[in-house]
This record gives C-alpha cells, sequence and structure tokens, in this order.
C-alpha cells in the first residue's frame, strides 16, 4: 500500500521564560536578550504532528486523525495549555523551554503512544516568523 | 545544475462521504464518525503540487509554473472542482475518498504528464488542521 | 465604559447545492453555474461572530468568548457541521443555501441567545476569496 | 481629496493572567477559568492600528505608514513586547489585562500621538480565532 | 430583504515606484525612502472587493460573485497584473501609486460598473502587513 | 543531543523582470509570458531559512534565532528589499532572477556565514501560490 504522511494541527497558549540558572542574569541577558524576562512572556504555540506509513487497506486511513486530535489533547493540551512551562511542565525544571527542547518534550511524550511503523515528525511555531522541526534523530 | 524544488498551489471544493459498503451503518459510523454521514458533507481543498529537479540553465526554470497551474486545471480541478468525489470520481468507485486516497489518486493523475527525471510531491489539505502528502512511495 | 466589538472564529464543513426548484436544470445551471451540481459539492466554512458592546467594569469583558464559543457550537456547529444543508438543515428546505442566506439564518439561531444590548454581526467565508458579512440590516 | 483608511500590522509576545484581586481564586477560576491561572500564560498578540483621513495631495499618503510603524514600535512594542502585562505595564495594576481593555490602553497610548483630525481604530487579535476591535467610542 | 455585504478577493504583481517629480531626488528620499527607488521595486497587490445591498429574493444573491470576479479580472487584473504602474497605468502617469491612490482607482474604474444601488468598498493590501480601504467617502 | 530544524521568516519586496538577453522579445514572450514585461513587476517575497542541527545542551539552541534574523537583514534584505533584482543584484546581471535561481543565490550569500556543521534550506514564496526550495544539492 502507499506510504502517506498525514498532519494534524493543534495548539496552546502558554508562558515561559529562557534562562540557565547556572547563570547570572546579565550572562543570561547576554545570550537569551528579552526571552530572558523573569516576569515571563508568552506564545500562541502552533502544533503539528505527522506520522507516516501505509494506508489501511480497510479504511483509507493512516492513523485515525480524530484519535490523533483526542491524543494531542489529552497528552499535550492539557498539560501545556494556559500553563507556564517553566513551572508546571515538569520535563522544563531543569530543561530550557527552548522550542527546540519543548518540540523534542513533545515528540518523546507522544512517541509512545503511537504505533511503532509509523514516523513521526513535530512541527511546532512559537511565533509566525520562528518555528522549528523534530523527527526523532 | 543545482536541484531546486517547485511548488504550485491550487485548490477545489467538493463533497464527499467515507464509508465501507461491506459495512453496516452503524460499523460505518463507528469508524468514520461524522464524516460518514450519507448525505455528504464537503471541504475547500487545499493542493500543492512539487517538482523537483535541475534547473534548466536557458531558462531558470525546474519547470514552468504556468504550465503545472495550467496542467493542474486540466487534470485534476476540471474533474474534482464542485464534483461529489464518491459519485463523479471514477476512482473513488471502489475507494474511500479519504484525504489520503485523494493525494495518491492525484498523484498517479499528474505523474504520467510529468517528466519521469522530476521527484513530485502531493499535499493536501482537507481542512486547514487536517492535511497529508505523499510522494510516490 | 469603553464600547469594543469582541469577535470569536469557528468553522464548519458542509456540503450544499445551489438550486430553485421552480427553475429547469439548465435555467439553473445558468444562473448558479457549476454551483448547481446536483450531486452536491461542499466547503470548508470559516465563520465570525461579533458582538459589541460596553465592557463590563467588574470582569473586563464585553461577553465571555468562551461562552460564546459554546453557543456557537451548540446551535450552530452542532446543526451545520458535517451535515448537507439542502437536506438537513430545515430552513434551507425552501431557501437557496447562498453564502448570503447561510450568514442570515446563522444571525437569527444566535440573535435570540445573545442579550439585546450587544450589536452583533455576521461574517462567513465560503472559500477563501469569497465571503459575506451580515448585521441584522 | 477622497477618505481613506490605512491600516498597519504589529505583533508582540505577552504573559498576562486575568483576575480580580478582590474575589477569591475560586471565584476567579468560576469566571476566568484557565486565563486565571496564578502563574500566568501568554500569547502572540497581533495589532491593526488603523487610521482614517483625507489623503495629502502632495504626498498621496492619508499618514506615513513608517512613521506608524514607528511609532507603534516605540509606544507599544517596547513596552509590551516580552512583558508581563500585569507586573510590568502600568495600567494593568488595577485593570483587568483583557483583550478589550489592553485595545483600549493600546488606543490611549497612540491617541496623543495622532493627529485629531484622523480617525483611529485599534483590532488586537489575542489568538487567531479571538480577537477585539475599539475605535474610542 | 436583508441587506448583506458580498466580498470577493483577488490580486495581481506589479511595479511601482513613489515619487513625485516636482521634488528633487533628495526630497523624494526623505519623504518616501526606500520607495522612492528610481529602479523601481514591486509587490504581490491583494485585492478585496465588497458590495452591500439587499438579497435577491429568487437567486439568493445580492451580487453574483462569478460575474465579480469576472469584472476585476477584466477591469483591474488585465491593467494591472504584472505591469509596472507608474509607466502602464494612465491613471498614474500624474498621480503618486501610493496604495491609497491605488484603491481609489481601482474603485473608480469598478464603479461605473456596479448597480448604483449597492455600497461598494476595496481594501487593498500592499503587503500582508500594509493595507487600505476606501468606500467612497 | 538531538537533531533539530530551526526556520527562521523574512521578506523583501522586490521588481525583476524574466527575460534572456540571447533571445528577441517574442521568444521570451514565448517563454516568459507576461513575467517578460521590459517595465518590470514586482513581488512580496517570503523567506524561510531553515538550520538544522544539534540542540546546544547549555542554551536549548540549534542556532540563535535573533542572530539568523539580523543575518537575513544585513546579507539579504538590504541587498533585495525595495530593489529591482535585475538592476541592483550584482548576481542577476547574467543570470535570470527566477524564484529558482533566487533561491540559490540567497544560499549561497548565506552559507559561508553559517557553520558548516548545520544542514541549511531556503524556502522563497514569490507569490502565495508560487514557491520553491533549495538545500544546496
Amino acid at each position: 500500500m502507499p506510504k502517506v504522511t498525514v498532519h494534524r494541527k493543534a495548539h496552546f497558549n502558554a508562558a515561559h521564560q529562557l534562562h540557565r540558572k547556572e547563570w547570572s542574569s546579565s550572562k543570561n541577558f547576554e545570550v537569551f536578550n528579552k526571552c530572558s524576562n523573569p516576569n515571563f512572556h508568552g506564545h500562541n504555540y502552533e502544533l503539528i504532528v505527522s506520522l507516516k506509513g501505509e494506508i489501511d487497506k480497510e479504511t483509507g486511513y493512516v492513523y485515525d486523525l480524530g484519535k490523533l486530535k483526542r491524543l494531542i489533547k489529552e497528552e499535550i493540551e492539557e498539560a501545556f495549555d494556559h500553563k507556564n512551562l517553566n513551572i508546571e511542565v515538569p520535563e522544563f525544571k531543569e530543561l530550557n523551554p527552548t522550542a527546540e527542547n519543548i518540540s523534542v518534550v513533545i515528540y518523546n511524550r507522544l512517541r509512545v503512544h503511537i504505533p511503532s511503523h509509523l514516523e513521526m515528525e513535530i512541527t511546532l511555531y512559537e511565533t509566525p516568523r520562528n518555528f522549528v522541526t523534530y523527527s526523532g534523530d
């Protein structure tokens, strides 16, 4: 059967701050600039989850996008939406919530729920002009 | 010469229904949910056709996008736009018109008109949040 | 208190057909062209509901957009999404489901649930290039 | 000379929290739901500033959009971008930073710099699905 | 019958230069900055034509959007698309092709073809961040 | 460390003309159609620069997107924005400024400033419907 990639778009709104606690405020500002604001700032994150695999002959689906929508809601939106990523998402206790690291965390949270024969890729827009992609490399 | 991918975006509006005639209505509803509505529903499909190959030294083109626009119009838009996919597009007499299957049908319809040294990929948006890609794998 | 307009965007996917049963097929095709296809075609409708009024001093809201989101879901999305407008939405038994008429039907369905001191406007995108606005005039 | 409205789009990313300090946490949650998160959440705000007036015969401009771009940068972006609205923008010390109130604050900050013969309107997107407009009424 | 506004989106790509021949180069640069480049620069203009009037009882249309599409193509796109506005569009021989003036020229070209009982408005995007509206005032 | 691709979006507005000086006007028109207009036409080009590499353990960045933004501004926007590509960008003295060739020129201009362990890809939108990608193949 042909191999197709299916994509589902979702979104969440969150606050964050980029900083490294081993560094001074001035070093943090030098590296992360206004993103290091200790009072936090925030974004409307747009998320695309992509799954590649063979079309199922019976259904014509690679993976039910309604099921993927619910999975993203339960595993990502409920944990990230209207949250402070630094304070309320455990992975970012010790990890800087850059778009790069957030995409890896989302990948890891979803990967365990997705059948292993499907390839997965995460695209995460932090703003309409800054975005990242991660596919488990 | 450098290898570049050129992309052309097009669109068509169509009605469809997801169902499998071997299955009962309730089984169809269980699998395809509201997409199984026997009275049909519809979408504004957004289509991107991508062709990868070497830049022609004389023209600076990989493939004339005006020609690609006309090809998509003749082979896809005229057959799919303002149509009922299940009833009026022959490939879907026996094939469920999921986004996955539609992308394969579009790929196959166009592939025969595109020079074989060019790689081709189809991206099809069923809604702004659900889309698929197929590149002949 | 200042008067502000708040807007909430929603969407639904539906099939429809433009035709007038008093007219012949050829007259219908002459007026409605490919939109008169008796097998139906469809769209991803994008809907914006706008409410204008004074900011409430206590909440800072004109109207709770979460409440408006639920109202649109209950009154419009559940009735229109993944439906055939001609067959399954009673108002269109005798009324042609043009974007113009759909916007008036949506306005009338919502108006009764919105406090009368708020002005209301409906914007409805049938495609990204065709859309309408109606404000009860 | 003809009267035209000119519009300039800008954006800023900020954290905020909706709450009313006279109210208990549970009352705040009841009214503002997840927007009341005391750890803050955030948005990519998209801002449109619109000015209406006669075209200047010499320049063909209603108002120089380069000048408007700089004014928005100095008066709004520098004060709001990558900031925590509740903590770092003085107007929100006592005022809930709902989209409605933010649009009024932006209007008031800009109005004093815009010639009085021009009408002004503010459009503010909090998310792609929630937005407000304010024109000084 | 209810009064509805119908909108049709179109686009054209053109080169232009902002300058006033009575002024020196340095005065032109001072006022129009990089837009005064004598070698021209260009834009993908996005155009929205809006018509407001009563819904026709027989058709459910305010104005046939297919007809409006053809009118925009004949009167605007054929004259402006892939053209140099300063050199090839007669109205700009003596008039600076600012977005403001282009919107007035488009309004005047279309107004004569639109029934007088319909109100008309032009929205013209010069870039995604700069746009204008004109309604004949 | 995981390998992530980071993307930064930028834009510039420019005039151009497609033609080959070895060819007659009629041959140029035959091949490039209205794009061969000797008076030039223009576009709002949207540019995406993508860099793939390992996340830096200390910063959580693959490459500082603020630095990439400044690099694009200095190397591309200042040279291309509000310019006539045929006349004012040296690479196009002898090279047709098709989207394909522009993407290769941008790639080559940026590649020398980007660390060699990062993979780079350029996406260039000439219009919302025509775009190209180049990754150095």
